[in-house]
């Protein structure tokens, strides 16, 4: 398998309201390239949680007084820990400058995926303006999967990531929060080795290690490259509804040995 | 940013003592290509280990008392249970069916990252054999680029892989557990966001996300493409020794949460 990944150039700041279909077709002409069969798209989350106008300003925001307690505890503004716990389920980890939540959708993440970089509302300052994950990334993604099959006929893959933290290791990697027309989570178990002994598990997250890669790509400090198109590996929609989305890669927290 | 990566083809099933670079030689000129400046070679843990001659024939080992009184709480073989006991600085998690130790290297792995499947060894049952990590990836990393740079006169990086589970999410990812001639861990701190804010801490993972790009073309359940080459990330040493290698990578166990 011969893989490719290349960036989308000339993304413009994404503003509310934004068709990124239109954005992206219109930086891959910018480069002579056009969206082919099996091609996946990786987006950044922040273009799409903006493109879905997902900013909150803090100055609407009247921290509770459990919000008021917690952030006193882990040295955050209250008004940024009653967002974090407006979008979260539960609380996973907490020490000063540290919040790790179960977010809605549940990912575990520090300060549930909230950004606070790179953004800009015109009439607010910076300082108080957060931007949420997308309210469905599943959704969000089978949006503009349905949209380029309607403007050119052709099945593709769509993958929203998002740099995240992780135990034990250091550092972010990208990690799909939001996903169509690709299976997530690739299912060997039954598969034998190459010396036919049963292979009992093998479940490879396949739309993590394929978000890594688009990240790898996009950057941190510059949102020049928000969109990476993947080429060369042909995306599959799991049949079972089940299996679609980014579902089968959340571990449920009574798997889970580390919550 | 344009990156390819393929898989090398034709690499032979791995023997002690094989030389890897000759291997990857061979099946590049396969595909008449052939390694170039600034190209990424990440190979898969096992054929390393293979080389190397990790293997460890169960017959041979004398489980102790506490590995077999550790064997009968997480229902494994105690001989089994003992090898991941020596090659292990303290489990971490340790239930039914599951052991999850910091490797001696720092790696918090299931079963100290031992392998059971696709390995052979001529006169000892399959389900006998186990097969360790290297013993110094960042070494083996590194004797691989010293010797494409011999040999051609070019300077590569260098990625050793190993499909690993995660605290949280489903699925193994790759990750990179030896590095030469490539930033583990990149550093954005004390950068600016597009809107000149400060970026207090970003640090990327980058041999990981590197690795994981990789371990989705290796496949599972094949070993047929156990070396990818990454072309068009462009691979850079750190001068500081302490950057080198995989060990940036690596969350100190007191900054550790999740343990």
């Amino acid at each position: 398998m011969n893989l490719t990944l290349f960036g989308v150039p000339n993304i413009p700041m994404v503003e509310p309201g934004d068709n990124l279909l239109d954005l992206i077709d219109a930086g891959l002409s910018s480069i002579n390239e056009s969206l082919q069969v099996d091609d996946v798209i990786l987006l950044a989350q922040k273009i799409v949680s903006k493109a879905e106008d997902r900013y909150v300003d803090l100055n609407t925001v009247s921290p509770s007084a459990d919000a008021r307690s917690l952030a006193l505890e882990v040295d955050k503004d209250p008004r940024k820990v009653q967002v974090i716990l407006n979008e979260s389920n539960e609380v996973v980890r907490k020490r000063p400058g540290v919040l790790i939540v179960e977010q809605n959708l549940g990912f575990v993440q520090a300060n549930a995926g909230i950004d606070q970089s790179n953004i800009n509302v015109e009439g607010v300052d910076g300082d108080d303006l957060l931007l949420l994950l997308p309210i469905d990334p599943d959704a969000s993604a089978a949006r503009l999967r349905r949209a380029v099959s309607a403007k050119y006929g052709i099945d593709v893959g769509v993958i929203i990531n998002d740099s995240v933290g992780r135990a034990w290791r250091m550092g972010t990697v990208g990690l799909a929060i939001g996903v169509s027309g690709f299976t997530a989570l690739e299912d060997y178990i039954g598969g034998t080795d190459l010396y036919g002994r049963e292979l009992l598990v093998t479940q490879v997250a396949a739309a993590d290690e394929l978000a890594a890669a688009a990240s790898l790509i996009m950057g941190q400090t510059t949102e020049k490259t928000p969109v990476v198109i993947a080429r060369g590996y042909c995306p599959v929609e799991p049949e079972d509804a089940e299996l679609q989305g980014v579902q089968p890669l959340l571990r449920p927290k009574q798997l889970d040995m580390f919550r």
